[in-house]
């Protein structure tokens, strides 16, 4: 069982896995902004994403304008609100929590869904929603990248996405999926920061791998 | 507009490009079994994805069973089929093709949402399916660890989920969204199959980006 012909070199490998590792998502970050010749790197990442059927769902809304960006924060702090009061007893220490950074980070991308979906079959007969999950996979490598940058990145899910679209002029059949809070930082946490704050432990890899059948937790 | 002293080395960030550049969705393998080892660093990647709340949703299950993977390819097939016929006047282009590897590659890995997800409310109480995109985050680490390691990935999602899922006793509420196929290869593609294969053509990275609003093709 020898490498493949193919591999990275060593110092190569471990620089991928270290981007996978250190990746955070960042809500705290500081005042600079960024080199739109970096910014370009991190959209051309997205691009070079899979796609199903290469139907390339992504559609990436860069926020300039301040005063969008101000109604942008309204709607994710309505939200808060929202999911604070549905969390119930966790309630209070919801709100403790800092769960995003649209006012503080460089630059703010909205990331929606295409519109005309319908017409890509290819792979989405029986699953429609693996557009969704190639979004995922673009917004995974900007993340990825961003790190090799030096930059930290939040991923935002926390708004009414019909009032986000509105607000966006995002057409019907087209769905925003994240706000992306991209900017400088004074350093990645060095574990989740849901961990860090004790809202959440991570379970350990071993109890989610399974073979040939799912496995009850603790079963033989 | 410095770059950030966060950053990466100019090899390093070259190395995670290269990976995001490189990554291709292969459906051809040539058979040799995969280090333990290799494999393991793969798992570890999925692992290390985000996940909204850290609620960490995906589940993995490695096919070693050959009667079990000759099953999938069953279902797999079927889904092709019926794929075919939706595509009304492509059927026989797209029969041409080349959509799965289940028989020839190394490993055979189904991704599945776990179940019991709905007391996980924090990033998903408007946004429930920010499950799926956090799968589909683990799954673009693997894609990238696994071309840092020279081994091709493909993601099939020709099949019936609740099939797949009676097939591998997937619990209700769960649910299967990847057939990955992982192994040796003799080479990546050189672009996306898809692209090479003329079934179609990416669009440019600047139609995808928009400024402050969302813009329709040809707007000003």
């Amino acid at each position: 069982m020898s490498q493949s012909h193919l591999a990275f070199s060593q110092l190569e490998r471990n620089a991928v896995y270290r981007a996978i590792a250190e990746r955070r998502d960042m809500r705290h970050f500081i005042a600079a902004p960024i080199d739109p010749l970096i910014l370009q790197r991190l959209f051309q990442a997205a691009w070079q994403a899979p796609s199903v059927g290469l139907m390339q769902p992504w559609r990436m809304i860069r926020i300039t304008d301040h005063k969008l960006r101000r109604a942008i924060h309204t709607l994710v702090e309505a939200e808060r609100i929202e999911t604070a009061k549905a969390l119930g007893e966790r309630e209070a220490e919801f709100l403790q929590l800092k769960v995003e950074g649209i006012k503080d980070c460089a630059e703010v991308i909205v990331m929606s869904l295409m519109d005309k979906r319908e017409s890509h079959i290819f792979g989405r007969r029986t699953l429609p929603e693996m557009d969704l999950a190639s979004v995922a996979c673009a917004i995974q490598n900007m993340w990825l990248a961003a790190r090799a940058e030096g930059l930290g990145m939040g991923w935002v899910s926390l708004f009414d996405p019909l009032q986000l679209a509105e607000l966006l002029a995002i057409p019907q059949g087209a769905c925003p999926v994240a706000i992306l809070c991209l900017g400088h930082i004074a350093a990645y946490y060095q574990q989740p920061m849901l961990e860090q704050e004790n809202w959440r432990q991570r379970q350990p890899l071993e109890e989610l791998i399974f073979e040939n059948r799912w496995q009850a937790p603790n079963s033989p």
